[in-house]
């Protein structure tokens, strides 16, 4: 079974946005053992819209469009679906209740467009949006299926896990992807590949290694397709993971946020942050994960200054002798942060995000993260490159992987 | 003209990349009034490359295709173009040379692999990479064109503004395309359909309208093809702000921690965060802006209550009458924050971002948003989603937004 992700809308054409729904929707897909053919963008006009669904109709056993069901007039693909299978708008009591209860949850009151989203082609299967007003449309025709859902990053997440793989996983076989991903770091891409060198000379044909780089770290996914390679990738994965060895951070997926938190909750220890350059990114981070309540008490971003010594009692005098982004600044922060919002464990971070404020001696780049736990500190300075918004995300990786790292070590109970 | 996009990569189908060149290619060709109808993304399997060609012709004059033209034994697009123009490869000395500078300026070794680069098809003419080691192939075949070039972000650039945006202006006229921004909130996308109803009747048919709504801000774009409905765009733009009116936030495309930023900067004044639910994700906002440290001095991110009495001095006993989520609470904060820190200004949010810690008379996605310059306080109640992801991300825009309107209505110095 293939499937082809049809994306609808001018603004991705005219490039005002970038299409993160097919590339989220391609890897949720092809985790759950289905195979992409195509991605195609098309426009709002009726008529791009039927050529792109005539030549996925032609690789593709099942479409999945998002996009143009809006409430607007710009959104033309139910109307455009309904010509398509030739088919009619009816009112659907089931939709316009679910609409009701998602209005009355926000206290919005209804009006005439957002009733017409209760109007849905008469030839379809109608699932609930559990996250928004546009219900998902499910043709079948001819053995092949097509699924209209919304745009809406959020709701079309809630669409793709809730309701359309367990429906397809229903219909179809999937043939089982095998993939394991492995977390490195420390190493430039290029170097990496010449350490796996031999390792991928030696890989079988039907396996492929692919290096995702991203803001310092580098993510490795091995993969064969089927089943009987089962015992063949767990002998590969060992051998990778062997001359990956020291570089090799974790195994996984996971963000390396949740890496964290699984290493802070299974040490029963808490944390703290006390950050300048990266602006609460790494606050931002660690509380993206649900549940991070449970080991994170909260954050003092000194961006100015005045910042660093009103609110963390950093020394005055260190600052005007080592300036801000030093050694010194960065420990003291690191240790009264911790002190002051009573946590086990605290990163700090102290740097240059750019593009003003570099000089000579501290070009732009220029970041020193400390890393504390109970009486321990790890200090260690970095040098990134010029762009600002790559120094915060470098710099936000860095310093949640040196804090993984010392709780790594961290064996016994204080 | 019409132009077609095709990105050639299995990363892209299993999600392992996002396509930011197709984003990035079209907006650049789009600024340049050349017209995008499609953007297809097939996998590095011949027969798929080929049969996207032939679909992309019968739609397209122009197919611009981005990747699988490295030295790798997975890169097949070179081969495949050979066969479908039906022609062979030849070994080109400029591009050999080319090569032989590249690798001379960055000390690297030449090998079989790379050199093989040279090789190109016959019937195409070679346009040197100045960039990187694979030559970009412009075909032409009964009217049409298409050019393969490399894939990787940084050579794509160099080529698209180099060589093939000012080569196709020589040979096709660009037409100039028209846009305006505008920024909408407190209003629904359908009320907003509502209330543009009679404005979009009366828009001339060559114009267009489009709603890109993105957690709880609604992003209106009007468009037109041809520099001369210049003053007709004027008088459209005119009639839209007219009836927006009071939901109208800003003209323009910049996000909304441009657009405080710009208002503090204008009215010489500071600001500070307090934020709980939210974990930095404000902070991490307003430092996204180069230059921010001009009037952001910094945060409290009191993310447990022990943080809120410690470090926002939040009377412990409001916490325990009022709970954490709640006026009295979020109003303290922001005046603590600004006391603490300094500041003209500050936003101060407490809130439940879920998926656990809702209560029935709080339920998850319950924030309070307050927002303080100097002693004027505008507090909110919001009720957002069930998703924390959802619930992070609006907390943050309307935060924001609170304090962009009311520095709006500030006009006279304190």
């Amino acid at each position: 079974m293939k499937i082809e992700i049809i994306t609808v809308g001018d603004e991705i054409l005219i490039g005002q946005i970038i299409d993160t729904n097919s590339a989220w929707m391609a890897a949720e897909l092809t985790r759950e053992g289905f195979e992409i053919v195509a991605i195609t963008t098309v426009g709002d006009q009726a008529q791009n819209i039927i050529r792109a669904l005539d030549t996925a109709f032609s690789r593709a056993d099942v479409l999945l469009m998002t996009g143009g069901i809006g409430p607007t007039k710009d959104d033309i693909t139910k109307k455009t679906l309904c010509n398509y299978f030739n088919t009619d708008l009816i009112f659907d009591e089931s939709v316009f209740q679910n609409i009701n209860r998602l209005f009355a949850h926000k206290n919005y009151k209804l009006n005439e467009l957002t009733k017409n989203q209760a109007f849905v082609p008469k030839d379809c299967t109608v699932i609930q949006n559990k996250a928004g007003t546009a219900p998902l449309l499910w043709f079948e025709q001819k053995g092949k299926i097509l699924v209209s859902m919304p745009g809406v990053p959020f709701e079309m997440k809630v669409a793709i896990t809730g309701e359309i793989i367990p429906r397809l996983r229903k219909q179809f076989l999937s043939i089982d992807y095998l993939k394991s991903s492995f977390l490195v770091s420390g190493i430039t891409e290029s170097a990496l590949a010449i350490l796996l060198e031999d390792f991928e000379a030696k890989l079988p044909g039907n396996f492929s290694l692919a290096y995702l780089p991203s803001y310092g770290l580098i993510r490795l996914r091995l993969s064969a397709w089927g089943k009987e390679n089962l015992s063949e990738m767990e002998f590969q994965e060992g051998r990778l993971r062997e001359t990956l060895h020291e570089v090799l951070v974790a195994d996984g997926d996971q963000p390396l946020e949740a890496l964290l938190g699984e290493a802070l909750r299974s040490n029963n220890l808490t944390v703290s942050t006390a950050e300048s350059c990266t602006g609460g990114s790494i606050a931002h981070r660690i509380t993206l994960v649900p549940g991070a309540s449970a080991y994170y008490k909260g954050s003092v971003i000194s961006y100015d200054n005045t910042v660093k010594t009103s609110m963390l009692d950093v020394d005055s005098k260190s600052i005007e002798t080592y300036g801000a982004v030093s050694r010194e600044v960065v420990e003291q922060m690191a240790q009264n942060v911790s002190e002051k919002l009573k946590t086990d464990c605290s990163i700090a971070v102290s740097g240059i995000a750019g593009p003003d404020g570099g000089t000579l001696e501290k070009p732009v780049g220029t970041v020193w993260i400390c890393t504390r736990m109970h009486n321990e500190t790890v200090t260690q300075k970095y040098q990134f490159g010029t762009s600002r918004e790559e120094n915060i995300n470098r710099t936000t990786n860095m310093a949640i992987l040196q804090m993984i790292k010392m709780l790594k070590k961290y064996k016994k109970p204080f």
